[in-house]
C-alpha cells in the first residue's frame, strides 16, 4: 500500500526507513528535499509538496518538529488541505498541544478527510529500532487502517478515544516522570550529604521495587554532572505546567506535581532550561558553606 | 559452620530455612519456641535462650519485628549480652532506627564482640526465594564472615560503612518510593478525571522509561481501592519524616519529599494510616460534587 | 467637570455617588436603566447608551462586573468606540485580565482616545466610604486628569506604568493574601489540635508583628464555619493560578504560592468553590477518626 | 513586694528595669555580676546566687538566653532548687522547648514550689517599652500572683493552661509568621520581575486587608538586602520544624508550612542561617541569566 510521509527529521527519517524495510511503498516529502535522498536509495518515492504526497496516497503520516511546522504543512500553499478529501486519511504523529491538534482535525474533516493524532513515547533509538509507543486518538477506522504501519514503527500502539486524548496521555506520563526525576534528585543528594555513595544508591535502587530504566540511564550521568539534553528541562517544565492546568480544569489538587514544577522553574531561573531535564539535580544540590 | 538465628517471624523463618537448605548448621531461638519446630524438621538445633545461641555459635543473626524486640533480645536476662565476647559476631537484620542500632552496637562492642547492622529490602516472597537485598553496615570483617550466609538469603548484599548507614540507605530508598507513590496517585486520578482509562495508563507506563515493579504491582489494586497493607501507610509516613529529618541535619531542602509527607499525613488524618501506603490515592481522589 | 460613569452595580453605584456628593457633574449609564434613578435623585444626568455618555463627557469611567461586560460596553453597537476620539479619555476600573485590558486599550487608542486601567482594592464598604485603593496604569496624562475623581472614590491612587501593571499588582497582592489565608488556616487548626483555644490564638496574633485586618475579620467567622462569600474561593484560586503563570513567564519559582494554589484546588474539589476563600480552612481541617 | 529576677541580658535587663520603675522591690542576679550595677543604681538589691535570690523572694522570674542556661540556674550548685519550697514561685520567661520546661516544672514542684512558664512575644524595643506579649502556662494561682509584674513588663498576658502550652502557642505564631515571610518574599520578587516597583507594592500592601507591622518593617530592609539578624533564620527554621512535628503528632497536614520549611532549609544551604529570617528572600531571588 502507498503511504505518504511528511517530515524527515531524526525521528521521521528512522520511522519512514522502518516502513520501507518492512515492504511499505512510501512517498516522502521534506522541507529540505535533499533529506529525502537516503530514503530514495532504499526505495522511497518523493512528492514535490505535501499536497502532492496526499494526492498520491491513501493516507499520509506527518512527523514534524513543532506545532508551527505541523500547522504549516496542512494550511500553507501546496499543503495537505489542498488535496485531502473523502476517503483519505491524515495521521499526525508530531507532538503538539491539544489546541493545534483539534484545529488540524477540524480542517481535515471539513474536507471530508479522516484524522488521527498519534504522538509517540520514545526518542531516536526506539524510533530506529521500531520500538516506539504510539498514543493514537481520533477516528477509530483510520487507526485500524494505520495499525500495520504502527506495528512496524512501534512496539505497541494504543487507541485512546477522541482527538486530544493522545496529548493528554503524554502529559500524564511526563508529569509522573518529572516528579520522579525530582524525587530521584533529592534522594541522590540526601545520600551524598549523609555519607552514602550515590553509586551504591543506584545499585540498591536497581534491585528493588522502584527499579526503572530512567534511574538506571540518568543516574550515572547526573552524578557526573552531565546534562546533554535528551529532553530539555524547559520542555519538561512546560509539560508539568500543562498537566497542572489539566488538573486545574478538573479541580484536582496535585501538590507533588506543583512542587516539582516549582523545582523545574527554579532550575530555569538558574539558567539550566536548555540542558537535560535531569539538570534539576543542580538546583537541588545548591550549597554554599 | 554453626550460625545462630534469633527471631522466626514471617521473614526470619524464611531466611533461616534458606540457610538450612544450603547446608548451614543453624541454631535457632524464638520467643514462642514452638515456632522452631518446622526448622528442626529441616535440621536446625534449638537454643533455649538468646544467650545460649550466642554461646554456641561463631556469629548470630537476629531478625526481630521492631526496635523494642531488637533491644530486648540483647539487653534482657538471658540475652545476647550475657554471652557475647571477643571473637563472636552479632548481625542484626531487623529494621530499626539508627539510635537503636548504635545502642546495640556499643553494647556488643563493649563486651569485645563484633557488630553488623544489616536491614533488608524486600518482604515475604523475596525472603522465601533468597532474593532479599541486604544493606549492611558496621564491622567489615564480620561482613565478610557473613557473606556466605547473605549470599543464600539475598540476591545482593552491600557493605555501606559505619553503623547507621544501613538504616540511612533504607530511608533514602523509601523516601523516593513514597514520592513516586504520590506522583503515581496524582497521575492515575488526573487520567481518570481527564477521560482517560487508568488501566491504559498502566499499560503505557509499563512500556516506557519509568516502568517499574511497584507501578505494575500496585496500580491494579489501587484502581480497585484495595489497600490490604503490605507496607502500612503510617510506617511509610514515619520513614518520610525521618528522611526529612536527615535532610534537615544536612540543610538539604527536599520540597517533593516534604509535599509527599504532608500528603501521607492528610491520609492519616482521614483514618488510612493502617492501610497500605498506596491508600494515599484515596486522599488524592477526594471529591464532592 | 462632566464625568461619565458606566456600570452601576454595588461598587459602581457607591463610587458614582461619591463623585456626586463631592460636586462632580456625572452622566451615568447602566444596562438596566432603572438603576440610574437613585443617582438622578442626587443630581446625575443619564446617557441613553455608552456612546452617548462618551460623546458628552471629557472622560468616562467604567466599573463593569467582568471581562465580558467590559468588552461589551466598548465594542458593541452604541458602545464607547463609536464616540471616543482625540481628546477624550476612558478609565476602566473593572477587574479584568491583562489581555482584556490591552485589547480595550488598543481599540481606544486606535480612535485617538486615551486609556487608563484602574482596578481597585477594596469591596462594598470601602467603595461607599471613598476608601478604595486605586491601581492605575496606562496614560499618565489621563491619570493626572482623573486624580480629582480618584481622590473622592479612594484613599489612595497609584500610577503603575504601562497598561497591564494594574492587573499585575492586584495579582501579586492577592497571591500573598491567599498564602496568608492558608498559613492562617493551618495555624488555627494546629492550635485546636494541640489543645490551644483558637480564639486565644486570634488575640495573641492581634497583638504581634503579623497582626492584620484579615486575620481579625476572618478569624472569628472561620472558627464558626461561616463562609458567606465576600471573595469567592474559586476567584481566589483563579488569581493564584494567574499569579503563578506570571511567575512562570519570569522563571520565578514560587513554592508557597504553588502549595497554596493546590490547597485551594483541593477545596474546590470538595465543593467549596462558591464559598468565601476562607473556606480553605475546611480542607485543612478534614479529619476522620 | 519582693520579686527575684535571674538573667540580665538585653531582654532581662529591660524587663527588670520596668519592674523597678513601677515600684517593685527587685533582687537581681546575673552570671556576670557587674551587669547588675545599672539596676542597683535604680534601686535593685543583688543576690549572690540564684539560690540566694529565691530564698529572699516570694517568687522569682528568670529570663535566660537558652535551654542550657535555663537548666543551669535551676539544677546547678547554688541553683534555684536548693531554696525553692512550699509557698515559693518560679516564673521562667525564657524561650525554651516544651521538654526543658516540663523538666524544670517537675523539679520545682517536687520541692513543693509553684511553676509557670511564660515565654514572651516581642524583642528589645517592646521589652523596654513594657509592650511584650506574655504567653503563660502552668499553675494558675502563680499566674494571678504574677499579673501585677506582667502588667508592667507587657501590654497583655495570657494564661494558656498546662505547662507546654506557652511554648506551643509561640510555635503556632512563628509558623504563621514564617509562611508569611515566604509569601511576602515571593510577592516582592514577582513584583520586581514583572516590572513593578517593589516599594510601590509595600505601599499598596500597607493600605489593604493584609497590612501588618512585619511587612512594613522588613520590606524596606529586604529590598536593600539588609539582613541584620533580629530573629536568625536558623531559629525560624527550627521553629517551623518543631511546629511541623507538633502537626505530625496530630496527623495534621500542613503543606504551606512544609513548603516554607523547605525554603528556609534552602536558605540555610546557601549559608544564610545566621542572618535575619527575612534572608529567605535571597533564596527566592536566585537567578542566573
Amino acid at each position: 500500500m502507498e503511504v505518504g510521509f511528511l517530515g524527515l527529521g531524526i525521528m521521521g527519517k528512522a520511522m519512514a526507513m522502518n516502513l520501507l524495510k518492512h515492504g511499505f511503498k512510501v512517498t516522502v516529502w521534506n522541507r529540505t528535499l535533499s533529506k529525502c535522498d537516503e530514503l530514495v536509495e532504499h526505495g522511497a518515492s518523493v512528492g514535490e509538496t505535501p499536497a502532492a504526497v496526499v494526492k498520491k496516497c491513501k493516507y499520509t503520516i506527518a512527523m514534524l518538529s513543532d506545532p508551527a511546522a505541523a500547522l504549516s504543512v496542512v494550511f500553507d500553499k501546496d499543503g495537505v488541505l489542498e488535496e485531502v478529501c473523502a476517503g483519505k486519511g491524515y495521521v499526525d504523529m508530531s507532538t503538539v498541544d491539544a489546541e493545534t491538534s483539534i484545529k488540524i482535525s477540524e480542517a481535515i474533516q471539513s474536507k471530508g478527510g479522516h484524522f488521527l493524532e498519534a504522538p509517540v513515547s520514545g526518542s531516536k533509538k526506539p524510533a530506529e529500532d521500531g520500538q516506539l509507543v504510539i498514543l493514537a486518538a481520533g477516528e477509530k477506522a483510520l487507526f485500524e487502517q494505520a495499525v500495520p504501519a504502527f506495528n512496524v514503527m512501534g512496539k505497541k500502539s494504543f487507541f485512546l478515544g477522541p482527538v486530544g486524548n493522545g496529548a493528554k496521555m503524554k502529559l500524564v506520563v511526563n508529569m509522573i516522570m518529572g516528579c520522579m526525576m525530582n524525587a530521584f534528585s533529592e534522594g541522590l543528594e540526601l545520600a551524598s550529604r549523609s555519607g552514602l555513595d550515590p553509586h551504591t544508591l543506584l545499585d540498591v535502587l536497581d534491585l528493588g521495587a522502584i527499579a526503572n530504566p530512567m534511574f538506571k540511564l540518568k543516574g550515572p550521568t547526573m552524578i557526573n554532572s552531565n546534562y546533554a539534553p535528551a529532553f530539555p528541562l524547559k520542555h519538561q517544565q512546560k509539560d508539568m505546567r500543562l498537566a497542572l492546568a489539566l488538573g486545574d480544569e478538573n479541580a484536582l489538587s496535585m501538590p507533588i506535581a506543583a512542587a516539582s514544577n516549582e523545582a523545574f522553574k527554579k532550575a530555569r531561573s538558574l539558567g539550566l532550561g536548555d540542558l537535560d531535564f535531569s539538570a534539576v539535580f543542580e538546583a537541588v544540590k545548591l550549597l554554599k558553606h
